[in-house]
Order: C-alpha cells, then structure tokens, then sequence
C-alpha cells in the first residue's frame, strides 16, 4: 500500500517513524478514520471540523490546510488504487519528536500520515458483551480520537474472550459510554437513546449524522446518561462509525435484542 | 546518542518505527525508565519483575532474557560514553506491526528499543498543582508503566500553566493518585501515607524501596485512600520516581509545607 507521509507519497512499510516521535513514546497524537466510497470521503466536512477540534484540544497546530488534506487523500486513493472501492482512511497527526520528558520542546514538527485499506461492504449484526475496562469520562482525551488506545483493546480482547464482536464499556459512573470503535444507540418506545458526550463517549461524527436523520424522520432523540438497565428494557440497539455506519446489535451480554425496525429504516436513510 | 534496537546498536536518529507499527497507531506497548549509575542499574531486579508483570498484563512476551537486557544496557552506556555518569535508561516494548483494526495479528513481533539520556545529580524541591485531569483508577492500564501518556501530559501541561513544576491527581473517586510521573507520600504525625495501587498509582520501584526503608527506620507505613484533606493536615510531602529518587515538595496548591525531617532522613537511607 502507498500511504503520504509529510506530502510525500512512499510505500506504507517505507515510512520510517522516528524513535524519540512523541506518537510512538508517549501516545503524543491523534487520528481520523473516515470512509471514501468511490473517491469521495463521506462527511469530509465533519471530519475536517473534528480534526480541528482534536488539534485544538492537543494544541497541535495542523500542518496542512483543508485543501492539501483532499489532495493527499485523492492521491493516496488513485496510488493504491482504490478510487473505485470502499477504503478506509486514516489520518495520524504526532506531536513529533521531543527530549525525554512529558513537556513538549517549544518548537514542534508534527508529523502526518495518511493511509489507506480495503473496507467490507457489509458488517454482519453484532453482539456485545459488558466488560470491565471503564471510559475515564473525566478529561479531555475521552472526546480525542487519540493515539491512546489501550484501553479499548483491553476491552475489545475481553468482550472477543467472551465470544462477542464488540465490547460495551461504561463510564466511571457505571452509566454506558460506548463501543471500543463505536457508539452505541437504543431504540425504546419509539424514541432513539445515546450516551451524552460528558458520559465519556467518543463525539463520533457518524453518531451526530444518525441523530440528525433520526430527528429529519420525526423519531424523539435523547443523548442521556443511561444505566446498564436499558439493555432490558430496549428494543433496539445499534453500533455507529464512520466505517460500518450503522451496525445492528443482536445479542448484549446473552440478551437476545431482536427487533431491528428503526434501525434498518435509518440505515436506509443514512 | 546510540540506541539499542532489536539487538543492534545505531544513532537514535537512525532508528526506524515501522508507520505500521501498534505502538505508534495505538499506544500499544509499555516501558520502564531506569536509573544508571557508575555503570549499575538501581534496583534492576525490581525493575525486570515489573517489566515481567507488564509483559503479561499486556500479553507481550518479551524477546529478550534478563542477561540480554543487562548486556544492552552496558553496550548502549559504553557507547553513550555514559558509564561514569548519572544516565536515565528508557526500555520500550512495543506490540510491533499490525493491520488496521484493533485486535492484535496472532503472531506478533515486538519490537524493542533501549536509549540512554544524562540525567541531572539534583532535583530542586518542587511546587505542586492539583489538577482537574483524573487517573483511572477501574482498568489495568493504570498499572502498567505504558506507552498511554497523554493524561499525564494534559496533567503536567495543567501544573505548569498554574506555576508549579509537578502535578497532583486525583482518581475518579477524588482520592489522590499520583504526580504525572512521581508517586506521591505525606508524613503525618510521625507516619508516612501513600495511596494504594487500586487508587490508581503506578507500582512504582522507587515507591516500593521507600515503603520498606520507612519500615527500616521504624516508621510506620499506610497504603491508604486519601481525600484532599492531607494535604492541609500533612507536616511533610514528597514525591518519588527512578530517576530522582526522593523529590521534597515545598508547596501545593499555594499552601506551604514547610518541614522535610522525615523526607531528607529517608533520603539519606535510600
């Protein structure tokens, strides 16, 4: 695969990552994924605004412009020749290197990877399962798609163990917070149910796309702080991102949830 | 400076992180950070037992024995010119390459670095912060000295907007934790007070060594949940890690503490 390291295009297992780059020793960095389907990356605005977000939160100035990112991602695109497939981007923004120590140097030189892979058409239903690893719903780098990923891997291997497909994590609280690469809604009485950000959960922007087509089809939406007792008492569930949009959840922790009526008329809305 | 990399030695600069590799996507490894001293390790062996006990809570098997950990340090402080000094030892494990996703390749190639940095003979006394950044006390990366630093980066960023040179967390609980890379002690009416590891605190080796010289001297010792009363009740404060050893504290939050006895005996018998 040829990935843009830096405005250079090279083969991915080319790029060399500096030993002392704070992405690499300290997790000092951030990501986007996002889905380009026939060359065109879907919301590319949403994912713009969240990547400046991200940015500002880290205090990471981005060293390209809206219009270099389009340009790298089209190049990267036609190189591994994927313009005409689903691909999966991802966009690795590092803090660059630094000294030992936690404190950055006064000058930096982030640095920028953008590559590219095949994505399924289709994610089967999914089944979850309730894991211990909690969402720190208290700072900042719970609403950063950071390069601090462990503990969704922890969970995602322990709900994997328990024989599901997808981890459900709470928060601090014990209110639900999200997937490992996911957010999670549920459809009750006709009204659709997902954590609020302050619960710790990622600002996913396929998330903000379900809740605006769900309130577009007259359906009641309530991003809210939610106990583990909604998994009995929902009717529907289902997983969101940028790469599966929306996923069916079948089964939570041996909970058969059978229903799939809003979820597959959203889908088809998506 | 000369660094060790999967069994050779070459400039640091020259070292290669693979774009691909899990450490650098996702955090996905762990380290230890080591005081040398004249050539000698302190406190090695408990160093490589919780470097044991990382590789296992992440899964890793570590590439290399203990002797061959003892061999690359003294080739790296010989050709660091390092041997006669004070050098801080950072040893890296990463999970190494992986395609995109979050579950790890069945087999896995880890990938290990060993660098070398001079450290200074003293630490003045430091001023801390308390800061609103939480550590996460429920999931086991707490435990694991990882590649997961940005918390402690948001954390110490925090102190050092707010003057001090150090931070104090809480955990979620709002028990106190720890500094962003110290453990923290109090003495208290002739006892010394430290928070458990299930708070949130990092095992550290320099923590465990000053636990049992405070027992040598007498002193008794408590591993216990403290809200932040101690820090007005306190006489004395300090914080600890493998490079600095004892660090007294002088200051937290604008409130003085003034009187380091029992912080300067225990330096003396570390």
């Amino acid at each position: 695969m040829i990935a843009w390291f830096n405005g250079d295009l090279l083969p991915l297992d080319g790029v060399a990552i500096k030993a002392t780059d704070r992405g690499f020793t300290l997790g000092d960095g951030f990501f986007e994924t996002m889905l380009a389907q026939h060359g065109q990356v879907t919301h590319f605005d949403a994912h713009m605004t969240r990547l400046h977000e991200s940015a500002h939160i880290m205090d990471i100035p981005l060293p390209y412009n809206t219009d270099e990112i389009r340009k790298a991602i089209d190049d990267v695109l036609t190189a591994c020749q994927l313009k005409d497939k689903r691909a999966a981007l991802r966009l690795t923004i590092s803090r660059g290197s630094g000294p030992r120590g936690l404190l950055p140097p006064l000058e930096i030189t982030p640095q920028v990877l953008l590559s590219a892979s095949d994505v399924p058409d289709h994610f089967p239903s999914a089944k979850l399962a309730l894991v211990t690893i909690r969402r720190n719903e208290f700072n900042p780098t719970s609403r950063i798609k950071s390069l601090n990923y462990l503990d969704n891997i922890f969970a995602l291997r322990e709900a994997v163990a328990k024989g599901a497909d997808e981890a459900l994590l709470l928060n601090t609280q014990g209110h639900i917070a999200e997937g490992s690469v996911s957010n999670i809604f549920f459809i009750k009485n006709n009204a659709l149910y997902t954590p609020r950000i302050d619960d710790g959960c990622l600002p996913g922007v396929m998330r903000a796309h379900v809740l605006q087509t769900a309130r577009k089809l007259g359906l009641n939406t309530h991003e809210t702080s939610m106990g583990v007792g909604i998994i009995q008492t929902c009717n529907e569930a289902f997983l969101t991102n940028s790469l599966v949009g929306i996923r069916p959840v079948h089964q939570i922790d041996g909970l058969q949830i059978p229903n799939q009526v809003w979820t597959e008329k959203l889908r088809a809305n998506l």
